[in-house]
Formats: structure tokens, sequence, C-alpha cells
């Protein structure tokens, strides 16, 4: 038995599930291996079957989830050569809400013959949106009773989310909803196969179940109000036991021992969610510090010491993020999306081939050229919605603006413009943030924009005001997780007591920073406000013509 | 001698000029030559010179607009087999304000040896636009003296128009204004030389010489105001005497039909203007009847029985277009030029090989997907400002606007919104006329645009509701030249007494005629209004976000 001990984060991200394993002394990222799902996105009929599923259905088989621990984990050992003995803890973070209907015993209703045929036993992932009318009623009703948690959700509980999900299921197959016998998070449905134990945790109770540290679930007057069947959901399908981040949820079983090459007993904490598990795998474990998780969208959290309500988030959720602390997260639902449908469709040939021919892809030539330009000089201004907004205005229903278009805009002018609307966006968040009473003095940038594009980055300094650093991991989400199997794991058997000991200990920062250029600043602060007055004028109802425009658009498209 | 009669008319472009040899009795365009300029726009620096000019001029040689004529003329003579004793006149018009200093018989300063090296005795054309700054001061200076004819003009005279140009020389190069024995348009110096008499024409007087019919030129109380040394400039480098479209100027010079091939004595008329011209070539020779003239930027014609103050209008001149009429004039500075442009930025290489593989060019292809798609199913709206609006709202610091892009638009969603921008933008300046009493029941189009793009032209009569024919010819220019040519020989020579027989003999429509759909119009009814509240907002001073975006990009710009 060697000195040194080993964790693995096991991330599940929406197509493939990645086991990373770490050094628990210094955070070493010494093997990774991905497993992406057998049936991946279950979008078009249900494996084996040709009958269409229904609009806006996402489902999963819960046992690519399973598969990917008996993939992964023996390889990233094998890989790594570090024995099993050495290995404490084994930890797991998963998109979310991820749900599923299960069995008392925990077994999935989709993998029982007599429910494999029904979409409404199969897991539902987080971009499953076909519980839209649900939610919207859901809404209005939260609304009209002034239930006071909603303003901890920026005023919205989205479809996405877990309420709204069983009671679409409730409303289109009686049935499943009848036979499930427990509502699970996806996130503590693996917890429960590797340990045999039903722990729920606080993370996806809090953020995505309407559950409150304090003051529990909404009332059962509230679920009777949506639906009398629905009056008792928490305790026939949930639980009231929620169990803080960290927490050990149990030992590793012997069956999953043997499926994963990993020794029985070894830690396993409780689930949690890939962007949450994030934070302290960028180092931050305290207020003041923001942390962006940047990739196709953007997820931004930030910890603070009260509970306070913050125009347009998704969550304030006390021990969220981090135990004891009041964890925030809000959201730019359209970021490396949007450089990416640029990209796809609006950059001509000519630029194409001068990327092609000098070794770039199209991105890197656009950065290339868009650098040389200063603060203002393109003249443009764009509005970030082409995926709506959702902080701070939390509407769907926006979209995209790009305004000071002439006959000598060039693409990089816009591929500039689009990059600094996403900056003008986070800087609405920050200063939601500031505004309400939560500290933001420095990002921390992680996933898999920061790497990439350092214009990008330069800009969210120099619009932000903010220096900006660089998690030193790519695969924040498996650190996170690994990082937790330490904490659950216990510096006794080698781990660590806390997670703020862990992050200490194995999350790290690059080197680069990126520092506000005061010249800089100065130009952005004019634009920005020149941002802020178009965004209340389309976002607030001054001109809902964005919405109009949907409107007439599903109109026309109807009626085809 | 045939019984038929023939005239020629030859259109100056801003590259080349174009001769047409046209049957008098029915309109048939028997032959076409076109002599690209020698010297074509000369904005770098004079010929056979390396100092370069200064910014934003663009000038000519006057010799190449003689050698048009010696090139073109026996070229369609020869090519039509149409003998000289049968052609009975020759007109000519001209791109406009395009002017150019004088000696008192006509000899342009620039082709004599003291003068050839010195920017400001050449020909400073339409484009030229350094005479900005006194545009500036001459609106300001008008406006504070309540100058009433300022409203004939959309409250603002050009800096590409005449006194602005003079002026300008005035200031950089007083020793050529003083030199200068008159200043004259191209359009009457062309029928100077071709007939030896300084005849000034309606159309350049009224349309860029601020000349009124009733109440002739400003004072020059006015003219002493801006500058002492212009006080007396209509008398001393102009001319009071001004002729109506069609009279007879001359006959040809025994010189030019030796260079010509002509017969000497044929009739030629008073100059024109290219854009005026094409309005009897169209068929319109009467109120109600809307003419576009359709190409990289639009101008728009009609006549009326009486003044009115139209708002944004480029100008009302009586007998401008056609004797007895007010002719009033109207533009759009960005239609062909916005497609081009959208096609060489934003359309991706699928699209590009998708139209080379079909044989198709690019806009082609966008108009065929564009095609498929009903009114409102993109849920996109453009404001067609990327080169500043013309009319209504007369302002070049306006620029384009995009609204309703997501993830899932396409560059045909982009390209049919462009084109319903135009539209939208064409009916701002039909509502400004009807809404002053100048009634528009109809639309003729002409120019590049509309034998190119059926889809542009349903969706111009979708939007604006009304009825559009397209002109049976493609150099309407030419043929309306050649029309007034007619007019000028008379019947008795064997042409026509009034432009009005020659129109009906002449002028000609395609039998194609797109008509409103009313599903269709219904859906931009509702498309239009929200383009007018966005026009209103960005346009008329609720936030001035695009001026403000110049203005920085200017100064950021200058600190380079």
């Amino acid at each position: 038995m060697s000195q040194e001990k080993y964790t693995i984060g096991v991330d599940y991200g929406t197509e493939s599930g990645r086991a990373v394993l770490v050094n628990v002394k210094t955070g070493e990222e010494l093997a990774t291996a991905v497993h992406p799902y057998g049936d991946g996105v279950i979008d078009a009929h249900l494996p084996g079957s040709d009958k269409p599923l229904p609009p806006d259905f996402a489902l999963q088989n819960p046992q690519d989830y399973l598969a990917v621990l008996q993939e992964t984990i023996p390889a990233v050992l094998h890989a790594s050569g570090v024995a099993a003995e050495d290995v404490i803890g084994v930890g797991t973070d998963f998109t979310a809400c991820t749900m599923l209907p299960v069995t008392a015993d925990g077994a999935p209703l989709c993998t029982q013959p007599e429910w494999r045929d029904n979409p409404y036993a199969w897991v539902k992932i987080w971009k499953h949106h076909a519980a839209q009318p649900e939610a919207t009623q859901l809404n209005k009703t939260a609304h009209q009773r002034g239930e006071t948690w909603l303003d901890l959700y920026g005023g919205k509980i989205s479809s996405e989310w877990l309420i709204p999900k069983i009671w679409e299921t409730l409303n289109k197959a009686p049935e499943v909803y009848a036979a499930a016998e427990r509502y699970v998070e996806a996130a503590d449905w693996i917890v429960w196969q590797l340990t045999g134990a039903e722990k729920r945790n606080a993370c996806t109770a809090g953020y995505k179940a309407i559950w409150h540290k304090r003051s529990g679930y909404p009332s059962d007057d509230f679920f009777g109000s949506l639906d009398p069947r629905l009056r008792n959901v928490v305790d026939d399908k949930l639980s009231r036991d929620i169990y803080p981040l960290g927490a050990r949820a149990g030992g590793l079983t012997p069956t999953m021992a043997a499926l994963t090459g990993l020794r029985p007993g070894i830690a396993v904490p409780v689930g949690n969610v890939d962007a949450h598990v994030a934070v302290p795998a960028s180092t931050v474990v305290e207020p003041g510090r923001l942390v962006a998780i940047m990739g196709t969208s953007t997820c931004i959290m930030v910890l603070g010491k009260e509970e306070r309500i913050v125009e347009g988030m998704c969550g304030v959720v006390e021990d969220g993020i981090i135990p004891g602390l009041f964890g925030f997260e809000a959201g730019q639902s359209c970021v490396g999306d949007h450089f990416a449908w640029f990209v796809d469709n609006g950059v001509p040939p000519a630029y194409q081939a001068e990327a092609a021919q000098r070794g770039l892809n199209t991105h890197q030539l656009l950065e290339e050229k868009a650098s040389r330009q200063k603060p203002g000089e393109h003249g443009l201004l764009a509005l970030d919605w082409w995926n709506g907004n959702r902080s701070i205005l939390v509407d769907v229903d926006l979209t995209g603006m790009l305004l000071g278009a002439t006959l000598a805009t060039k693409p990089e002018d816009i591929y500039r413009a689009l990059i600094e609307a996403t900056a003008y966006g986070a800087r609405t968040i920050i200063e939601a943030f500031t505004g309400s009473g939560v500290p933001v003095n420095e990002i921390v940038a992680c996933g898999g924009l920061p790497g990439r594009n350092r214009l990008l980055m330069q800009i969210y300094a120099d619009v932000t005001g903010r220096e900006i650093k660089v998690a030193g991991t790519d695969q924040a989400g498996a650190l996170g997780s690994a990082m937790f199997a330490a904490v659950a794991a216990g510096k006794a058997a080698g781990g660590h007591d806390t997670i703020f000991e862990a992050a200490q200990a194995m999350a790290h920062l690059q080197e680069v920073v990126y520092k506000p250029i005061p010249a800089h600043k100065a130009v952005y602060d004019q634009l920005y406000a020149e941002y802020v007055k178009l965004h209340d004028y389309f976002g607030r109802g001054a001109n809902d013509v964005m919405k109009r425009l949907k409107s007439l658009r599903q109109q026309v498209l109807a009626k085809s």
C-alpha cells in the first residue's frame, strides 16, 4: 500500500460519463476515461421501438449510467497504475434535473418488463421540455398564492425541474405515477446504486425540487392546489431527509466493488450537480469569488453568507454548493452556442479558406482578426439572446439583436460584438448580485471556453472590471466529485475532513490572470450603458416586439 | 430614306456611357453600345500624377464623355444598319450632381495646361463627398434664416449637390473658383458640346442647384450669408435661364456630326438626369403611378399636380421630370447593396457550394430557399439602414439592425428579412407621399433588381399593398433620353410633340404584374407596424444609440 491516496470522480454529462482518478494530496489528475451512453439521448423513439416519442422528450436509459462505472473505473485504475487499495472514495456528479421513477428498492421502472414500453417510465433528462404546461400552471398558482419561495428562484420554476416533470407524468401517464414508489434525481439514484442507501443531496433538492433547508418543501396545501392527487407527493414519492454535500452516503457495496474493481466499503459521498461541484474544483469555497462555468451556455455561481433575493437568479440554496454557505446560481442560456451559430451560419468561404490555409479553425481566425480591434471600433452592439435570456430577465421568448451594421461591417466585427454581448450579459448578472448585497470581487472561469479564446477572457475582464482567473483543471466536474469523495473518506482514511481542506490541497488555478485594461473599461462602460438601455427596452416590456414576432411565427407555422 | 425614324439616347453612368438606338414609332431598341470611361472614377490621384487626392474625392475627365459619343454612336448606327439620315435626334442623361468649372465658351478648366494639375479644376461626380463641411454649414445657415426652400429638399441640402461643391472649391482652391467663368452640370455641358449652346435644364437646376421655377435660386443675401464671396455666385457662375425638359437645346453642330456620323442640325434636347428620364421610359407621365428605379440603391419618383412638402424627400421640382407636373424624388440609400453585402459577408461555404453545384449564383439560391417561407415565418425584423436612411429620415448616421435571431436562424431567413426591410422602407416613403396628398396607386419598377428577383417583387407588392408592374426596357435611362430626343425633334420631323405622346408610343411594360396577396399583406401589416415602431424609436431621437456608436467608433479610430 502506497503512502499516496486517491479518489475517483465520475461526472455524468449529457452524452457520456467521465471518470478521473485524482491524487488526494495534490489534486493531480492521473487518468481519465470517458464512456458514451449506449442509448445516448433518447428523443425520437424508445430503444427497440419504432413508435415516435411525443415532442420535446429527452430520455435516457439508467443502465447506461451503470455501464459508465463498469467501463471507466477499471480503465482509470489500469491507466494510472494505481492499486485499488489506495483508492479511498468515489464521488459522482450529474446533470440535473435528471430524474426517474423507481421502486422502493431503487429499481428503475423502465427496467421492468411491464413498464419498459412506456416513455414516462424512463429517465427524463434535464433538457426534457414536455412539462412546460405544468410549469406554467405551477408558476401561476404559486404567484397567485403569494408563495414566498418563488423569489428564491428568480420568480419562475423551470419546466426542466422536478415537480413539473412529476406532474407531467401524473397527467399523461397516471399509471406510471401510481407505480412509481419513489421519484429520484439520477444524482441520488447512482449513489443509491453505489451504496445501497437512498440518501438525497441538498443541491438537487434545493435547486431542482424547491426544497429549503429551514422551511422544507412547499406545503401539501400548495401541491394540493396544483392537483389534489399531488397533495402528498413529497411523502409519497420523495423524502424529507436531505443530506449536505460532502456527507458520506455510505460505503461501496460488494456488488459495485466487483463491478468496478474498487474495494468494498470505500467512501461514497451524496450526489451532486456538475456545475455546482465545479465551484470548489475551481478553488472557490468562500464568498466574493464568482465561478463562471463557460461552455455552450454559462453557469454562474457565487457563495454568500446570507440568503438574498437576487433578480433573475436560478436559485439560492443553503449548503447547495458549499456546506455552511448560501449558493447562488444564475445562468446565461447562450454563450459558446452563440459563437458556434455564427461560425456555422454567418462566415463566408474566404474566411474558411484562409483559416484552412493557415492551419487554424474558423474561431481562431475570427479571434485573431477581432483581436486587432479596439473596443468600440466596430460600431456594433448586440443583445445576447439567441437562446432567450436566463438571468436576469428569465424570459425564453427574447431573441437576438444586432445593431450598428454598415456596408463596411465584417464577420470579425460581428464575432467580436457577440462576445461582447455575452460579457455585457454576464455583467448584468454580476450587478444584480452586487446590487442585492452579494459581493463579487473576482471571477474564476472554468469549462471549455476559457482555454480556447484569450480575446473572450480579456473582453470579460474589461467589461466586468474584474480580474479573471482560470481553473487549473479542464474537467472541473469530475475533479470536484473526487474532492467530495476525499471529504466523505475523511482525514483519518487519508482524505480531508472538509471541502475547504480538499480545495486547498486539490484545486488549483492557472498562472494566467486577465486584468481589466482601464482604457478598455472606460469604453466598455459607455457601451454597457447602451446595452442596458436596449436590454431594458426590449426585455422589460417597453417594446415586446421580440415576443410578438415569435408569436406571429408560431401562428404562421401552425397554419402551414 | 426609310419611313421609320430613330433617335439615339446616350446615358452617362458612373463608370461608362451607353448609347441606344430606338425606333421612334415603336420604342424598339435596335442596338446598344457601351464605352467605359478611359480614366474611370478618379479617386486616388489625377491621371499622370502620383500625388494622392484628398479624402472623399471622386473626379472624372470630361474628355471621356466626348469619347463615349465618338465610340458608341457610330457603333449603334453600324450594328442596327440604320442610316444616319433616319436618325432625327440625340438625347442625353447624366448622373447628377456631376459638375465642372468651365470657361465662358464651355472649355473645361482641367483641359487647360495651367489648371490640369489642380484637382478642383476637374469634374466632381455625384459621389464626391469632400464638400460635407460646406453642406453642413449651408444647412445650418438656411435653418437659422428660416429659408422656406429647405422643406422642398426634405430639410437638408446634400453634400453631393452643386452649391456645396462650388463652395468647397472656393474654400480650398479660390484660384480655381476665380478662373471658372461658369460652373455647369455635366448634363448641361454635354448638351453645350453637342449644340454649341449653354442651355441649362430644369431637372438638375431644380434637384441639385436649389432652383425653383417660380422663385428662382435662393437670394443673393442667403449666398452672401454663407460667404461674402458667394453673394453673386448665381449671376457670376451659373445662369438664371432654365429650360424645361424636352425643350430643344439646339441642333447638332457640324463638328459633332462629324465626330458621331450623325447629320448636322438634328434635334438635341436639354440635358436630363438618369433616374428622372427613366420615369417616362417606364410609361409613367401622370400622377398616381410611382416609379422605383431599383439597383444598388433605389430612386423613387412620383408626379403630382401640386407642390407638397413631403417628409424626407430629396426634392420636389416643377417640370423636374415631366413638363407641367411636379416631380417628387425620394430615395433609399441601400437596397441591392444590402443584399450584396450579405452575400459577400454573411453566407457560409455550404451555401456557395450548393449554389455552384446547381449552377445558381448565391442570390438565386437564397431567393429559392427564402421563397419557401411564409411571411412572418423566420421571426426576424430588420431596419434597412446599412448605408444610412435617405428618405424619410434623411440621416446618414443611422445604421442597420437585425432583431429576432435564434440559434435556428438560417442565412435565407436573414436574406428574406433584409429584402422585407427595404420593402418596409419603401412603404414609409409611399405613406409619406400619400399622407401629404400625393397619391400613389401603383408602382412601376425598373433598374437592375426587378428582373433578377421575383421574390423581392412579390414582397414589395405584399408589403406596400400595391400592384407592381415592370418596365419593358432594362436600359430606361437611354430609352428615356431617346424619347426626349424624339420630343425635341417634334412630330413634323417624324418624332413626337410631347413626352406624353412619346411615352405612349415608345415606352412599354412587361406582361408580368405582381399583385398583393391578401393573406400576406395582413401579416406584413403587422410586421410593418413593428418596423415603424423601431424606425421611430431609433430614427427620431428616442434612442440615438446608432449615432453614439458611430461617434464612439470615430473617436476610437482617431486615437489609433
